[in-house]
């Protein structure tokens, strides 16, 4: 296929275009193992680090593809999305990388480092009420005034771009028997399904229990189009997407729930043994491992630990742990 | 050299050695560059982040070198040392890795988190006052008592086992010129610059204004040996050890100097750029790289970013950063 070829969901082939076109500006990230999570989990675990990522998270890779490919294609302009934070600091930096100006609409309940760190990267912030509605209709304002719209996750090119993550992980651990990600708009988890589907993994995906309407639809084989998110996981909180949502029905094994305070654990513990502030999205994964050991125990685990933006302090109030009491 | 011969100063071979005999137990800590903060320090930065080593910190390569050579020599029981903490908790891994307790002395103002991890590695704690002259007492009574006395820094084993960190660097990142880390009791610096002595690279330290006594001896041509430390940088307080005097004299090309306000901004800084909570320690080596832009311009520099042993409260108030407004 060739890659200027518009198709809807991106195949495999697409996401290793993605990589070579993504190459100059994003960064390996570190695969960590430690055997005091693998002892704590039960499993041989082994943490993609996107934390590391260029803008803290892998919606970076997403971001530069997307805006490498209007450069490819010849267009030219500004660039619009809406975002919960990491879509838009990163497609500020890519547009910024490729002499663009993007536009972010942010839900006026954002974390006040994520509203910074859009506008760090050169990004222009416009505010909406926190609702999915709210956000896709001041996109769609930007849209008539001319910006080119470069939807968070339901998008072929956002969807190649983070598989690229799963692509290097498989390259580097290539012995991995599952892979786990979180799903907020379904972006990681739907190109991580398609990067892996030839190395014979078995993929699942893990939701905050307020934030839950992908294992909803799933349930009774439809999209739900509406939910009010509930959730300390602020980069979970929208609606999984359309092709997203075909994808994780078709290839992803299981789609789990994790409470708000399996996550607060779940990020504690993945400090106590790494040193990493993890945002509460990324512990997702770590806390659906913990809950499930009748899926994961003994395995071969890759856990896409997908973004670090958290106000250290944020984290302090979330784990809410009694410093030198080693205990909630 | 044998690797059984006693020796006051060790040299390449012996890191090589220890690098081949630590292999099992420590990482391969990530190698990061980042465009932002290239830009910010004017110069090209490689850091590695021995943060991400077990125990969150450099020192259990050192702590793992020395009761490798324990195990090997056939000298059974248990050990001892003093420490600030990382090395108290590096070497309570180490020790009960090979079956053995580890019995710390630590000053009564440590960081509780880091009393917490080495009570979590099993290590036994001894308290004592935050003197240098009070932490070599309770040392000498434990050693008394039959305990095997592993020193934090002055050391050949463990200035060999610090000195792997530099080792992998220089074979990650061939094209390094200069290399930086910090100064506290001179284990780092020291194993580095043996390290890298065949390299052609320059070395540089660091050290806190209130623990400058490195700089003090350096300046005087002898070791001062007393020295009430002030500083917010708790890994660095320690008076630097004869052999490692004796290396940093010979070996070193420069030991600047930091404020604990240049340290608080550099912490805030690595994190803004690459998402990592460090410890202050660790972020004296990126304010030195700031303040001296004379030395550092355009240089591919080689940074060791020594720790991430601090709670992220901790960090918070340390930075003392306004979310949101994105100052100090």
């Amino acid at each position: 296929m060739s890659p200027n070829t518009v198709v809807d969901i991106p195949d495999i082939a697409d996401i290793h275009l993605a990589r070579v076109r993504i190459d100059d500006w994003t960064r390996i990230t570190p695969v960590l193992n430690d055997p005091g999570l693998d002892q704590e989990l039960g499993c041989i675990l082994y943490c993609k680090c996107e934390t590391l990522q260029r803008t803290g998270a892998f919606k970076f890779r997403g971001a530069s593809n997307a805006i490498s490919r209007l450069r490819e294609d010849g267009i030219e302009g500004d660039v619009a999305t809406h975002s919960s934070g990491n879509h838009g600091a990163a497609l500020a930096l890519a547009a910024k990388l490729d002499q663009r100006k993007a536009h972010v609409v942010m839900p006026d309940n954002s974390v006040p480092m994520k509203i910074e760190s859009v506008r760090r990267y050169g990004g222009i912030v416009h505010f909406c009420a926190p609702t999915q509605e709210s956000r896709e209709e001041e996109l769609a304002k930007l849209v008539e005034d001319g910006k080119i719209p470069i939807p968070p996750y339901d998008h072929a090119d956002i969807i190649a771009g983070q598989g690229t993550a799963a692509l290097e992980f498989i390259q580097e651990v290539p012995t991995l028997e599952q892979i786990i990600t979180p799903v907020g708009g379904g972006g990681l988890i739907s190109g991580t399904a398609i990067a892996v589907r030839n190395a014979g993994l078995q993929v699942y995906g893990v939701e905050p229990e307020g934030a839950a309407e992908t294992v909803a639809s799933l349930e009774q084989g439809e999209r739900i189009e509406s939910w009010t998110p509930d959730t300390i996981a602020d980069g979970l909180r929208a609606i999984v997407g359309v092709r997203n949502f075909t994808i994780i029905r078709d290839r992803v094994k299981q789609v789990f729930t994790v409470s708000d305070e399996d996550i607060r654990r779940a990020m504690y513990l993945f400090w106590q043994e790494l040193r990493l502030v993890i945002e509460p999205s990324s512990a997702t994964v770590i806390a659906a491992i913990r809950n499930h050991q009748e899926v994961f125990a003994s395995k071969k685990v890759g856990a896409i630990i997908s973004g670090g933006n958290i106000e250290p302090g944020a984290w302090q109030s979330m784990t809410n742990w009694n410093a030198g009491r080693g205990e909630f």
